[in-house]
């Protein structure tokens, strides 16, 4: 899927909800666990029932490798179960030397027919650039998370004109006070992510690259637009982590909307019994319906 | 495996070899491309023909992924090959939220019987904990890696001043100059990946707890070893990344060895066809030779 449809997507159903299928067997509703196939089966309802209202659903790689050969399996059923109409992300987190991340690209886009797989930066551009080589699909690197670690490295003061590798950062900002270009006044524009962000985005295009902001970082999102106007955001945290969908649509949407917001155990475990699907339609419904108005505003 | 056994292991074999089984299908012998289970036949034959001169096999599973459930089974095949003696590495570098990450250490430790897995630190102390609280298991944080991405962010300068998450760096550093700890005097003590180190060993002990340090970087390792007397450094990049295993030994050596250095493609690619297993054997051992020498001086 490239950008193109994912905008008419988002138009027509008039929604920006990607649901996280973070599915733990240990979770789903005790009569659904004595299945033969129980996740791939839980996670077919859950699709069935909140598809009409979102227009992506992201597969979290971890809950399912913790199931061994049998959760793969089950990735991957549920992978090609979902409808063409919705963007399919693997929530991955990978990231290596350029060789090996060849490897993860190929997993994701070729093996598996993912339309977007989440990176690690920390290892830099050969690391990022394998993921870039495929059309129509979609690389969307970590910028700033939603947990507290985020606090950790990704907010640390980074002194770029120490280094020579993101020189041209800091220089056009000051030889260029008339560039067009958006200007980060009022942050501190040297943090970590900050750089990654701008870095990043040299390496790629608005059609093949996003980033992941966390929605518990809503303050910081009206910043990231300066530096990434155009950019989608993948923006998990909205639910369970507290995040708010109204800062988050506030501060992070552009003329394309530019948002993903994602939700994940605040709507698949919405239920615990047999109404488990019912119950995670009505809160899918209710942020569309949220949504709807926001990008009515 | 805990840290007293690799110990005795890197003494009685006279070596601190590490042999990565980064097995890619397309580059395997002709002849045994025909097999029905033709990766773990070659790998089955790599590690026969090694283990007498290597302490540990590293797994990278970008290239077990790229061939999907195949990949997965030929892995968990691999995996529970190598002898008891050996320690058992996962080069996956994973991290996540802390529930995610949760997950992935369940995977490696629980669901895989490997005794260390590689992990990505930008997501901070919840993406990392998890890792921390298995007995006899090792997370392996990447510091300073191999590739040329490392210039990136790795390398970048930061102000620790500025962040009150990592405050005690740069106090101990300048309220304690008599402080019988390391002080990094030959070097910008501010850069990214040595932030990471001393950030991110305060969080475990050597115990449980090595880090990536690429072998294209073996100036660093002095005043890497600065910053960590003890803890073991994985060391990736000799061979075919050209890094130098008598650089590394030089500045990386600490008492106790505290060197697994890595070597893949120079070693199960080094030769093409039927005495590929002999061939691989001869590299190995020549390595094993070298790092004898190594550790008698």
């Amino acid at each position: 899927m490239n950008r193109i449809e994912l905008i008419k997507q988002i138009k027509s159903k008039k929604s920006y909800l990607c649901v996280g299928l973070d599915t733990d067997f240990t979770k789903i509703p005790k009569h659904l666990q004595y299945h033969t196939d129980a996740v791939f089966e839980f996670n077919k309802m859950i699709i069935d029932a909140t598809k009409d209202y979102c227009i992506s659903f992201k597969i979290n790689t971890a809950f399912y490798e913790a199931m061994g050969l049998k959760g793969w399996e089950a990735m991957e059923k549920t992978l090609h179960y979902i409808p063409p109409t919705h963007l399919k992300i693997a929530d991955a987190k990978r990231g290596d030397i350029g060789n090996t991340s060849a490897q993860y690209a190929k997993t994701f886009f070729e093996v598996l027919p993912f339309d977007a797989v989440t990176v690690a930066p920390y290892m830099g551009e050969d690391s990022i650039r394998p993921f870039l080589e495929y059309e129509n699909k979609f690389a969307i690197v970590l910028g700033l998370t939603s947990n507290k670690g985020a606090n950790d490295f990704e907010l640390l003061s980074v002194d770029v004109k120490a280094n020579h590798q993101t020189a041209s950062f800091p220089h056009k900002m000051s030889s260029q006070p008339n560039d067009a270009s958006p200007q980060p006044n009022n942050m501190s524009p040297h943090r970590l992510y900050e750089n990654i962000l701008t870095t990043v985005s040299k390496w790629g295009t608005t059609d093949n690259l996003m980033f992941v902001i966390g929605a518990t970082q809503a303050t910081e999102l009206a910043n990231i637009r300066k530096l990434l106007p155009d950019h989608f955001l993948l923006v998990p945290g909205v639910g369970f982590q507290g995040g708010s969908l109204q800062e988050v649509s506030k501060y992070g949407m552009n003329k394309d909307c530019g948002l993903l917001v994602n939700a994940s155990r605040a709507i698949i475990y919405a239920g615990e019994n047999e109404n488990f699907a019912e119950e995670a339609k009505i809160i899918a419904q209710q942020y569309q319906r949220e949504m709807e108005n926001y990008l009515k505003a």
